[in-house]
């Protein structure tokens, strides 16, 4: 075991054993969710974000959205191991959902975007995902269609608003209102005794008790923000010996991280997802390899903190990441101005 | 010339040169769509067909739902020539829009299915479409989705309510709802006489004078409503003389309904398409090879009444088209129920 392995299990198992601790410090949603100080969420550009997030002509050939990966109203994701893109290319890893994607302190799964405006850009100019040669492409086709001029405007102010950066920017705002703060547990965490069920509270007791918390804390359930000499990724797997998950779900072929810094410290670190809407969100892990949530906890309590949880126990916590789902608000279907010409081949 | 043609052409001048009379023709959309006696329209069911319409996971690999196609609020189509189905399959004919549908007498550029149930089922089990073995196996995804069941059983009653009938009744009386009877046309036949523009009402009266109507008469502009000795479908093109349209168009291409009775006088027999929400729904034909709406006028003048109409004619009646769209009723993103397993490759 390497003085890294040894550090983070040290503090895996501080964690566990803290467990007590953990939790007294549930957290509910925020209502709102916070946004950068050049991109104040407004209502204006919610509107115009969400056309644009289920605008197909986003995509090179006309087939994708970003909800095309990531359906809204189907728990933001495409409930499959790993998404399709333009000309039926498999992309690499697992689609996360946009639900309450507004908390994470960096986007994707290996953490190279800073932000959601960043991230936005990615998937639009990725040639297995949406496949345009560079996001002006795509700002160039909302352009030859007029009717979205006077949204950018309402949006942006006059001039010359239809530009990658607004782009970015609305669809941003618009999955910064994609948040989820009325699910059962966080009606609990405020309160409701009865949002919860028996099992449901012993789920959330053990899931503190055997040391989920350490990673999967905060009110997103994503683990440690961004401080001073803290860092936002874990590393997945932590524990090889007798882990007979890690090849059956091939779990360290992709290298995480390390494709985005090269730095061998940063094989197989990972963002921390959230564990909101998990029940929506099968496939599991990165790759997408796992089928069910009760076959996802039992690798994780084994790949990270060691242990090998009876039947039970997986069913409790099974029933308390339940209770970390939806509702999603209610929104209206946006509609999408017409192109006065053909555009797509 | 056949007698076939010239009958058809005899009754294309007739109808232009009694134009007066259609005019006087003009029907707003009526508020709601007929539904057969054996699927009434009731919110349960359109609430049902609206998840079901929406859900990729009736597709073989779950990237396509009924509106990866036929985009309820981006004009009922997808925009492109022909559609790209499941594994980036191309289908042959270019995807009708599914707005006022409820209103054609029956379905498919080729009339093949006789009402929206049948058609439902079509595009599901089509293998370059959304590629399900058959029907059933759609069927039994949603089956493995508890939180259907409740829907299918408040819109069928209780029992084995999950069924292909169930699940092609329930999307049909959903499309049934989307019609779109407020367009600025139907407000001008309603009475308000400023809903259109005098370049609007200019189209309108060309519309009708050089003989659009013969076709594309009705409250749909679909055409001849079933009738003993009336057939709902039209030769197009008409006028192959000094037609420079059909070699760059290749409009002759396709057989046309042809395909479905191998009948012979059904050579490029057409169902005559609805001209509502046109303006949304580039490019244009069966076969999507014109790209704009005025090249379309310009492309039907020549084809079926051997005009050739000037810029300002081809002007006035594109906008007398543009007074056919929408608006289309705000409707609510369905919201999709979870699988408990992850049951797409």
């Amino acid at each position: 075991m390497s003085r890294q392995d040894t550090r983070l299990v040290a503090l895996a198992l501080g964690i566990a054993l803290s467990g007590a601790a953990f939790a007294a410090d549930w957290q509910a949603l925020p209502d709102t969710a916070p946004a950068p100080a050049d991109n104040p969420t407004t209502p204006a550009k919610v509107e115009l974000g969400q056309m644009l997030y289920h605008d197909a002509r986003l995509s090179q050939n006309g087939t994708l959205s970003c909800a095309s990966c990531h359906s809204v109203m189907g728990g933001g994701v495409d409930n499959r191991p790993t998404s399709i893109g333009v000309g039926n290319q498999h992309g690499g890893r697992n689609a996360p959902t946009v639900w309450n994607a507004a908390f994470h302190a960096t986007q994707f799964w290996d953490g190279r975007a800073p932000s959601l405006e960043e991230q936005a850009k990615g998937p639009i100019a990725n040639p297995i995902e949406m496949g345009m040669p560079d996001v002006q492409a795509a700002v160039d086709r909302v352009r030859a269609i007029p009717g979205y001029k006077p949204y950018f405007d309402k949006a942006f102010g006059t001039g010359d608003t239809v530009t990658v950066d607004n782009l970015a920017k609305a669809i941003a705002a618009y999955e910064r209102t994609l948040i989820t703060p009325n699910s059962p547990y966080d009606r609990f965490v405020k309160g409701d005794k009865a949002a919860l069920s028996a099992q449901q509270q012993r789920g959330m007791e053990q899931f503190a008790a055997i040391g989920c918390t350490a990673c999967h804390s905060g009110a997103a359930f994503n683990g440690p923000q961004p401080a001073p000499g803290k860092s936002v990724f874990q590393k997945f797997p932590l524990f090889a010996d007798g882990n007979p998950y890690i090849a059956k779900y091939k779990l360290t072929d992709d290298q995480g991280r390390y494709d985005v810094t090269k730095n061998d410290a940063d094989r197989h670190m990972w963002r921390v997802p959230t564990l909101r809407n998990i029940a929506w969100t099968a496939p599991y892990f990165h790759n997408g390899e796992v089928k069910t949530l009760s076959e996802a906890v039992r690798v994780m309590a084994k790949s990270q903190l060691n242990r090998e949880l009876d039947d039970a126990t997986v069913g409790d916590i099974v029933a308390f990441l339940d209770a970390l789902s939806g509702p999603f608000p209610k929104q209206e279907m946006p509609q999408l101005p017409p192109a006065p010409t053909a555009m797509l081949e």
